[in-house]
């Protein structure tokens, strides 16, 4: 059994990273997005382990303290977190796994998981991602200028990603993405083993 | 202006690398082949930087000594080798460098070069590389043997590539290769430049 990717989408806020993930699962239906925890009460017809993990808040805490988790965060006294355990798991098991993640919560990953497959969003040019965050609607011309900043400190983190793709529309960015992909299938540390030589 | 790939294919004896990488040169007619050094006299019609850079005895042996060589050897009192910077130069150029070369070179190149692309072909299973070796003629049982054993020794060495790919048929493995170098155009070390972001 091959070890699932664990596919890593980012990018600056801006930069159309749900959709672009939202099209990849759609055109790739073998890979699956990375499960959260939540210390939560599950809704109706929310199941563990489906829409997430359920946990109390003791045991969110205690996974918390033993280092479980690429990120959490407490919103509005609810408990929400990424654990890296069950990724480990599903890959083992040959999943491929999708993670969407804001990108200081990416360098966290590439420390905890090497292995992963990185992939930074880039909008198609700096006027373009200025348009889609102004576009946004009512902010005032200091709060887009902030936004803007920050953007461009996020988009400078993008040398540490291994890839980089261009976000114009999102069919050719998922298309690049679906590349990527096919080449990562092929590493030699993956494939090696598939090949009945006895090595 | 972006670097060029420096894409080494090797793999052991028997996996068919010559085929693929001309091939491979046949469909991407932008990539091109490595040019080697020889102190032998060019031939009618040769010319020095195109089919070798034509170098003296005297020549080539200062380039031995100042390293300059990813590997040479000595053929019957003629030098031949494949010396570091024109590939460097060519790739600074924008150009795609192809480098066939045997399983012990090409660790060599991974130590100069790490930011090559770096393919180790395989043949599609252990019969067909004792079946391609067997198939080559009039060797003793004794020989094939020592071959294949070689062989295996080889292919231990796949690991340390970044790609392995499967030589099944030369048209699938050369589209495994066209697939990974599309995805190496991807690399954020190569592409963020591309952008036309002030980082």
């Amino acid at each position: 059994m091959k070890k699932g990717l664990l596919i890593v989408i980012s990018g600056a806020s801006g930069t159309g990273k749900g959709t672009v993930c939202k099209e990849l699962l759609a055109r790739a239906p073998g890979i699956a997005y990375s499960i959260s925890a939540t210390s939560r009460a599950p809704r109706a017809g929310e199941e563990d382990g489906r829409e997430y993990y359920f946990r109390t808040r003791a045991e969110f805490e205690a996974m918390i303290a033993a280092g479980e988790f690429l990120e959490y965060a407490d919103v509005y006294g609810n408990y929400y977190g990424t654990p890296l355990r069950p990724i480990e798991e599903r890959r083992t098991a040959g999943e491929d796994i999708l993670l969407e993640i804001d990108t200081q919560g990416a360098l966290n990953v590439m420390e905890r998981c090497p292995d992963g497959t990185f992939i930074f969003l880039l909008p198609p040019s700096y006027e373009e991602l200025r348009r889609r965050i102004t576009g946004r609607g009512t902010d005032t011309a200091e709060c887009i200028a902030e936004r803007l900043a920050a953007a461009r400190d996020e988009i400078r983190l993008g040398k540490r990603y291994r890839y980089a793709v261009m976000n114009d529309t999102v069919g050719d960015a998922v298309a690049r993405i679906q590349t990527i992909l096919a080449a990562e299938r092929l590493r030699a540390d993956r494939d090696l083993t598939q090949f009945d030589f006895d090595i």
